[in-house]
């Protein structure tokens, strides 16, 4: 049942956060709890680490009492100003202002929509082809596994993966952007655990590169082993579960 | 006065982590509390964010029951083997397995020598001219600085430091090596206070290049205000102390 938009409360609820964070922090760095979502700031690359949520049917189901058009990008006031992104920074650089934790996930009350505009859960996106297609693709992907699962956990973040170069030596290279010098992550990463109606757990695990992907790519192709995001992000994801005890990983039984 | 080697616990004890972080942790980000230095580990870079240490003139001086050719670079087992620094990763890499916290630091007990040498406080760095000629320099100049204060506290660490390409843009660009993925840090710094008889606190920061630097170069030159270190590592030194009341900074009064 939905509580009107105005009655609900403007901090997380320490229930909230044992919901979203049911199968284990991925790591525990400046933290925050926002109304819907936890996030891990990086304070070195003025992007999150990670950001988790929790969706269900319910949550992410269209509702006409929140409304996307009223929420503001905005720096975070919590992060101390050495390290917080602001929109200048973004402004002129070719890239989006791309959610981690989805707007469109947030939609039981406006307030949980707002949190979702807040620069700490923004990373630099290519606009056209990624933010706006591909990766948006991903993100409906996982909206509607909420019409599979009872509950949908699903960790986002950035990446920056190495690269070989002539010289034969491995290299990580990413743009930062404006005068906080925000980083342009090179990929990013969903890891997703869909807990059925008989109790099961069903993991996938998905990169992208930060990067115009063409739209009749399939999302299979972005499909990887989870353990290969936890080695580049630096994280363990759902480190409460027993990965073997999983019903299925990328679709496959375990 | 000291123990004899074979006397001292080999655990740290938490008095001893209060000493060394007198002052306040940079950051909270997978902390290790070593016999006598404290280390946050950077999972994704497999190289520390910061590494922090007290010093006195009695914990710097000769001691000939301390003897560094009987410590042994190794992994370290406390870290998820995802993120574990291997010995292997710096084979043929062509950079040293630079200490964090210097061994010649720790020289009250064999195992606090012994503890510098774990792979999680090091990071490759360029060894002639730089990890065994200037940065050595620098290392010698702090512990030459426990004839000047009763207490030397220093944090050390890696830095990420972007650069302006041909196309206009902003780039950090760095090495990793092994099949661990082994971060190489374009910089280094190293943050410093120091308590003086008449309980006068005096600040120093540096930041170095990881690359070859003329012998010549006196360690001024390396000298930034500790604002620039703080915003390029996504740290904050020193915070319980307040920077105004500080006697000096970089040798010059607040
Ligand atoms: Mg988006
Ligand atoms: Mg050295």
């Amino acid at each position: 049942t939905l509580m009107p938009a105005n009655e609900v409360n403007l901090t997380a609820q320490p229930s909230r956060i044992a919901q979203i964070m049911k199968y284990g922090f991925p790591g525990l760095d400046n933290v925050r709890s926002h109304s819907d979502y936890v996030l891990s700031y990086d304070r070195r690359n003025r992007v999150p680490h990670w950001v988790f949520e929790h969706l269900t049917a319910e949550s992410v189901a269209k509702n006409d009492q929140v409304d996307r058009a009223k929420c503001d990008f905005r720096p975070d006031e919590s992060i101390h100003p050495y390290f917080r992104a602001q929109n200048t920074d973004y402004r002129r650089s070719g890239y989006d202002r791309g959610h981690m934790a989805a707007a469109a996930n947030h939609r039981l009350h406006q307030k949980h929509c707002d949190d979702t505009f807040l620069l700490s859960n923004m990373a630099p996106q290519v606009g056209q082809g990624f933010n706006r297609d591909a990766w948006n693709n991903l993100e409906i992907h996982v909206r509607k596994l909420t019409n599979i699962y009872r509950n949908v956990y699903v960790c986002t973040g950035p990446l920056y993966l190495p690269h070989k170069e002539n010289d034969g030596k491995t290299y990580i290279k990413y743009e930062v952007i404006g005068a906080n010098t925000v980083a342009v992550p090179t990929h990013f990463y969903k890891v997703i655990v869909g807990e059925a109606a008989d109790q099961r757990l069903h993991m996938e695990a998905y990169v992208m590169p930060n990067q115009v992907i063409s739209n009749d790519t399939p999302l299979q192709v972005f499909q990887v082993p989870p353990e290969t995001v936890e080695r580049a992000a630096g994280l363990l994801f759902f480190d409460q579960l027993n990965r073997k005890q999983l019903a299925s990983i990328n679709g496959k039984k375990v």
